[in-house]
């Protein structure tokens, strides 16, 4: 089973640490194909890169899409799973769904450790328009674009630590591409349940590939 | 004072009905400067071009917002605004929004009647993500396309008529760029109110500016 | 056109500061008619007072309704909107409805600042039953009543601009009539966006008669 | 223990009639005082005349309040609860708000049916206002005003039985003054539990004082 | 009238503070049976041994109930009210209801103060498998179990009180079988209206069986 | 990997269909070991059977818990997740969880088509008291019990289909385990996403213990 992992910004490394992190879960005999736009912008700090972005993630699963088991979109807080879906016939999951959906088994809240502050409207937008926000105690920004974390992962995941341990929530959801494969070593750290939404969305898209 | 209204598909039919719309409820002194992209989608018939026409919304504003008193955005249930708005300084009005609000003066619950059945969700997964879906009694499609429409004006008017009859809320609003000026005349032939959401806009953006 | 702003307090000071309001954000040839009942209580402190301002209220526009082309009730709160609008057949406003409507077109969410602690569940109770709650973030007494208001414009002032500051929304609402007029001033000092109940009920009157 | 109780209206069958209802169900040594106001609408039509009423309703529980334990507002759907209770010190208990409460522990869901489809909205905005909203499957009126239903009983609790028949909820509430009394008679031929304001908020207000 | 009230822990001495408090309020006439289960949890924990105590619960109805007029269950938060339902004809009454329905006659909101940390997800969730959260501005626990309390009550008295005196809702509600009876103490205390579970049901109680 | 699968009732053919229907869908590796109480109720046809097969279920993980990487009850509407996960330190899924957050990757709602009217309420309330209701477009009942339907599986399979074709929601959840190992075939002839919620809260578990 092939699955096809889209990040929706340009950054190779957080293209490369969605891939690990994918890769780290996936069953034996899964493959995951991870790719980035081939055009649009590079990092996405407000509304208008994440709407932009969804050209090129469009793109990619045009390019991509063939052959895939299932799409994963691994973008907190952005638009596009529907439009992808009716250009493919398999499941397309979205890490903001999959997230709250693993931490709803965990717990009966979860708060949402996010980038910057910018994205913090652009989560809750998701969640609401998807139905989600009841659940979510909170979306704490951790002050640091995903530039940012690439060049400075311990730091990252200090804040990313430090945010947990305040989260008022019963879990700890990881809302940024940029914190894919962090969900074992917070959770070590903090002690709390912790879901990486890139790993829950591929444990899922399995789920769903079984299931059909 | 200008105001841009941007159509987000690429019918000229379309676009000519929106600036003869938002004229007729323009004050004096006020211009009217109706657009429509230069690339990208013409009809907007699912969520994928749905998502692409937001580029060359962008793209509309850049070109033409400069000198603008506010920015309309009139399509229904589109994505944009927010992004749009880092965009620009003055006033971005969404069609979504004003109508509903200006429903709300008029009566406590109102009915969408919209394009086709395909524009449905798109309808309802905005309207949530704004917020507004509490007082919204249904969303009902005629079941024609935005291009029908412009081939078929009277039939168009009368599938409305009808909708409007049947609706559930108080208040019936036309929640499709294609049903532009048709307000007035589906007012008298049912007796009920009815808001037409690009003059909504027009009266709100008009409102915006000379309450700043 | 005219416009009939009604006052439900009976302190000349109030209903002239409604008028300047009214008129500073009027369009060129709208009328203002600012008026006040000529019978029951002074200043409104609580429920009881609330209630027995209506009667006169309903005078009011029984007196003056003629020959307006709008009716504004002047009152943060106050019920009789419903009960206005069976006695005349021009559109009536409440500020209570109008200031939320325009505070949604310039953020996601707003803070009520209002006069006494007295005046909070008055407010809220009023708010619910419109079903205008879920985007309220707060309803913010300043501790003085209208009386006061009008004795101590200054103090007014800046005890609204600390409770602005403070305020957990995006939008800022002056949510008393003895505020009206004092938009402007907040918004600069503070640099938010800020909503005055009178005058933004009087932009949407001149808009819906437009609209009609 | 004296439990004063206020009808809204003017109209004595009506008076006479909660007067007896009360009674029924009144504990030994409880007396109840049954008024109605001195002035202001014989009838409540509309929203207008409503709010007229609260006057009348106020100056009642001047007169007659002093030395009652506690004090009946018995119009379904009036306000005021909130004015009376600033006047006195003892329990305002509002039919209103008695009937869902009693209703909540005899099923999950009630509909209540009124008087005329004027009443409706008045209904609802208050049951709306006092977060009661959720738990009411439906509204429904029986197309007769309180005049009418003191002119023709067997008719009036034949179109009860009617309306109760085809409730959507587990439990009917009597939503009307001109029903009280009705209560067993058409839980005796429905088969389904019936809940009649005044009779409810008689027992919950010696309740109250008991437990004080 | 008999009213059976089911303790559904086994502390003799929760059973008699149970007891004196149905009593304190019962009219003349009405007799109170207070029991326990014969088997299962002696102090309920957690979720396993509510879970558990339900069974002892339905025993003590199937032995105690026939010959009552009307079943209270005094765990606060406990599941089984419509399991009990189904084996008896007379009104079953859950504390966990009762006290939130008398609560909101007396104000727009109530805290609830209940035993140890653990108990508080127990009490949310059957206070939203009951619709009553809506009302509820929270849980707050007072770090004693029954046992404890039954064994330390001066000292119990005084963290209610403190808990009562921070709570931000209007009304105080005791939830917790060991707290019954403080009611009275509570409210001259901390001058706050106090509902006491198990009162306010026996009074509700004795209503359901008069308004029958 | 072993996944212990806990039957609420008695009936060997439904334990022996839901370890079908868990084993057809569990990867290579995973041992399902499916088990039903040894003692208590044979059917669950109410609330009281419901709340009593609760202690056979925690006596059936205390015995068969140890060793199992997750525990899945396989009751629809069963109360015991939370009890049970207090006794095991493994995942604890519940269906009627589960078969929602898998429904919710397919489609924006979800209709439950479940055994008998008797249930509908014992599913309603377990649905609200995990807070997800909100999706949920209603829940059918086929008219019979499990019992019933495992001696006439063919009638069932047709009567489920027809109820899935009313169905009102987008995805069909097969809400009780009497139905298990029907999936795929309902979707087959009805052309809908249909969600089994034995199968799909086996995926999960395994999801879950790899996500670990």
């Amino acid at each position: 089973m092939r699955i096809l992992v889209v990040n929706p910004n340009r950054l190779d490394g957080c293209t490369d640490g969605i891939r690990r992190a994918a890769e780290s879960v996936a069953a034996p005999g899964t493959e995951i194909v991870a790719v980035q736009p081939e055009f649009g912008p590079v990092e996405l700090a407000g509304q208008r890169e994440v709407l932009l972005s969804a050209v090129g993630v469009l793109d990619c699963v045009a390019r991509h899409g063939p052959g895939a088991a299932a799409v994963v979109l691994a973008g907190f807080g952005e638009p596009g799973r529907e439009a992808v879906q009716e250009t493919v016939d398999v499941p397309v999951l979205d890490i903001t769904e999959c997230a709250p959906a693993v931490a709803g088994l965990l717990g009966r809240s979860y708060t949402v450790v996010t980038s910057t502050r910018q994205a913090v409207p652009v989560v809750e937008d998701r969640l609401r328009a998807l139905g989600l926000l009841g659940r979510c105690a909170g979306i704490v920004p951790v002050g640091l674009g995903v530039a940012e974390m690439l060049e400075r992962p311990e730091e990252t995941r200090e804040t990313v630590v430090e945010a947990a341990k305040r989260a008022e929530g019963d879990v700890v959801v990881l809302g940024c591409g940029g914190m894919a494969g962090m969900g074992r070593s917070v959770r070590v750290t903090t002690g709390l349940p912790v879901v990486d939404g890139v790993t829950a969305a591929v444990a899922l898209a399995e789920s769903l590939v079984r299931l059909d």
